[in-house]
């Protein structure tokens, strides 16, 4: 199981030294949509300079205009690229051909996505399902909760309010990624955080289930 | 009816130089979002000091993170912001309190948005409506087909692969704001494209339909 580090609403100063101080416990590291739109794709850029043996994920959250946003992206160092489920297939399709090009992957983002939309999602067997409860709606009601659906035969993930407490669940459901942000970038010792994640995901770490 | 000026897939250099070219003939700029991926906001803030009586479309296509991506785009100069009709609605709500605050407007992208989910969307009259053809869509099937539905009591907008041709189409259906790309950017003189085009909406030019 990886760990993925959603780095969102910071500059990019402070990116990468949150990503640099957690590094050794952190396994993929994410340039949130907050960081690319705010900064353009010279983030992933930077990102990818700072830390090249890592795993970069862009989190462009593609609709549309996949060729182009996916040339952007792989061409700035990136090595995983997110597009939305809501999406057209077309612009999937074309996403997966693209990351293929670059040896990358693609991440598809299942925000909002219906029961029925994932079935027809499932013939993208080659990107990685990630099932993801928004940070509007977690403000919104507190509380985050996922609901892990069946993915099987592809890479799973899960994004959105994830934390210590709540992480023995997904490590027990087997996902590939657990995509961490606020729990390690807003904790009061980050460094400290992400080791207690790392060592829940390694089984060295009984934590109590919530 | 307005005409919005899309502009996508160029640098900044190339898109301040298109919409000085047209100008004249235009009403609303917007910002693509490719500009804003590529190159942050700051492409929104480089279009509103070159353009300030222009009123300034961020395309920013939000999905989540409302509050900080409205801050965003509405601090660099935007007048408008899109959010897509498939985020959840609390987001959707928060684009319309941030635009509201800042005195701007909200366009809800509806691509790819079921006759489900826009009846639900109907509440948010403030906003404007925009009916959406991808760019995937349309290099897919080699044309573009807006179903116009209905918006009644909200402003309403159409993009994708609108031409000249199709353009008598959208005038008779009374839209509110008609957004135009490649038809201009991509013609051989954009600014006489974009003089056809105000002609048409003003009524000053009859243009055989398609």
């Amino acid at each position: 199981m990886k760990i993925q580090l959603a780095l969102d609403r910071m500059n990019m100063e402070e990116a990468i030294e949150m990503a640099r101080s957690v590094e050794a416990s952190i396994d993929w590291i994410e340039v949130g949509t907050s960081l690319i739109k705010e900064f353009g794709v010279n983030s992933i850029k930077e990102m990818k300079n700072h830390f090249p043996d890592k795993k970069i994920v862009a989190d462009m959250k593609t609709m549309d205009n996949a060729v182009y946003e996916m040339d952007l992206c792989f061409q700035s160092g990136a090595d995983v690229a997110t597009v939305m489920g809501a999406a057209s297939d077309v612009t999937i399709q074309k996403c997966l051909e693209k990351a293929c090009e670059y040896k990358g992957q693609i991440m598809i983002d299942l925000l909002n996505v219906s029961d029925t939309r994932l079935e027809q999602l499932r013939i993208y067997r080659q990107a990685i399902f990630c099932e993801h409860v928004s940070k509007d709606s977690q403000e919104n009601s507190g509380h985050a909760m996922i609901n892990m659906r069946n993915h099987a035969g592809s890479m799973r993930a899960a994004a959105g309010g994830i934390a210590l407490s709540s992480l023995p669940v997904m490590v027990r459901k087997g996902l590939d990624v657990i995509i961490i942000g606020s729990a390690i970038t807003k904790a009061k010792d980050p460094a400290e955080a992400a080791r207690l994640f790392k060592e829940t995901v390694n089984g060295k770490k009984g934590v109590k289930e919530v």
